[in-house]
């Protein structure tokens, strides 16, 4: 059966926690408070939660040296309770999640990546790093860098879009930015995107310092699904930076550089909205996709009923500290 | 004594009403609930607020034939009981905010313009349309048109930046958006924009025609102080539709075209950042002005402690019906 998404379907697809109405609070926070909150000792502010995590992934983590679960609190709660420096605090969020993998406990773990994602305290200062596919248990805000490469053309813009590969365990053969990749502990995005657009689109260094701009960025609250492989309803805050990157005269390609991309294709804007449509992107891909057209006027208020919620759930308010 | 704003502090002038914090919930209904909230009767949901008043605004409205005022529920509300059609409510609207005039109740109707602004209902048609000078009475979502002008220079972008009249009645002598204005009943963002790129800055139809680009919109909950003229914190929730236009070897300048503006510069980046920094722009134009460098990669996430929380608080996500 064919799908035909709309540009707020696409949103729904990838923001999809709920939005508090003020006119009915309360469901809001039933809702809030089916996930565990995150929280770390001895921190400025005791109740700021740092993650949200499902009751099922707190219990099993609770079971590790260094962590409290107080189920009978409003919200219930996971506390590191051991450590008081970001180093300290690293040794047994790593020994932890380490131990988890080696018992099987939850199947995200199995994707292994040896790569740390650093989650920030209310002073914007690493609180402690956690293993990367170990970060949507936790439920904690990460980051990442998405460029989309174009090309203007006397017939209209056109845009680089890779397709994955079939055989990647996430989203396979869906299609995907120019560029992307996740910021490991202790990177910037400009030069996490140098490296990546490198190792992905074999984009030489000089061009890309030469051409990309930085355009922004884009935030939401996912919940993994079945695609995304391992547990499904793990919540994953993410904040994007985003780039352009204008390769009209350059002479430049995009190609696949390793085995993540399986092609590349410069397509026309009103191919890449056929795509989206049809529901070829991953899900966050298409919202950084959507903020493209909507900076580049292919996505207009007068043709889009949904604009002002549109750019507003670009834009997610995350209600965790952040870098 | 010289100001130094942060682009966070520029973000805060505009931009303050405040947010939901989790874990203290309580403190942002006790707020939210100072207001009276503005419902229309018979609406399909009927909790649905179109804007929020301030109590001895909503005691005046009151007054007039049409309006029900509710301050023993929680929040209190002021419904708009008369009229079952937009025709119907515009005539209640319109003869309300016009005996409200003549009898010199409230300063912002001493500027009544005979401009009509539109408010929507959750199907997103209109609901009624009100007078422009008495929207911040109802404390509604309004929509304007903001467009930067710039050329690409070799030694880096210039932005053209108007300065206002010291004679305006409000926000004299700041700067401001190279096209600003309001969008009135019935018109759409593009064409609202076209008219206002001629009487303002005298940029010919033809040449805007070719050359500007929608980039999207920002939102915020502003809360008129004394520069804004009237009486002081009436709320007003806005949404500015985006347009860029990149001037470079165009051969057109811009300059006033009416007594709004007194003069205008085409000012390096560096000198526009100054001038907000000082304090020079209108609060709103320094929101758009730092979505516009946010977007140029004239302020990236490396130098801007702030970005995320930036990004965001550029689009709210406004808790009214909109267009």
């Amino acid at each position: 059966m064919p799908v035909s998404l709309s540009n707020l379907d696409l949103i729904n697809s990838c923001d999809q926690f709920p939005y508090l109405d003020p006119s009915k609070p309360q469901e809001y926070f039933d809702h809030l408070n089916k996930y565990v909150h995150l929280r770390v000792v001895n921190q400025p502010r005791p109740e700021v939660t740092f993650g949200l995590i499902r009751p099922e992934v707190a219990e099993g983590i609770a079971k590790c040296e260094g962590w409290e679960l107080d189920t009978n609190s409003t919200p219930s709660t996971l506390t590191l309770v051991a450590g008081s420096t970001a180093d300290e605090r690293n040794v047994v969020v790593d020994r932890s999640m380490r131990s988890l993998r080696e018992a099987r406990v939850f199947q995200v773990l199995d994707k292994w990546r040896e790569e740390l994602y650093t989650v920030y305290g209310v002073d914007k200062r690493e609180l402690f790093a956690v293993e990367r596919s170990a970060s949507p248990l936790l439920g904690v805000v990460t980051y990442g860098v998405h460029m989309t490469a174009y090309k203007r053309h006397p017939s209209g813009m056109r845009i680089w879009v890779p397709r994955r590969s079939a055989h990647k365990q996430t989203y396979p053969s869906m299609l995907d930015n120019t560029v992307a990749g996740g910021m490991a502990k202790g990177e910037l995005p400009y030069e996490a995107l140098i490296r990546e657009a490198s190792e992905e689109a074999d984009l030489p260094e000089s061009l890309v310092r030469d051409r990309v701009v930085a355009v922004g960025a884009i935030t939401y609250l996912y919940e993994r699904d079945s695609q995304a492989g391992g547990e499904c309803g793990l919540l994953q805050p993410e904040c994007q930076y985003l780039y352009d990157m204008d390769l009209t005269d350059s002479g430049a390609e995009c190609a696949p550089n390793d085995d993540e991309v399986e092609s590349f294709k410069l397509m026309e804007v009103a191919a890449v909205k056929s795509a989206l449509r049809n529901g070829e992107f991953k899900p966050n891909c298409a919202m950084v996709m959507l903020d493209f057209l909507l900076r580049h006027g292919h996505i207009v208020m007068e043709d889009e009923p949904d604009y002002g919620e549109i750019v507003a759930r670009l834009h997610r308010r995350l209600e965790f500290p952040m870098r």
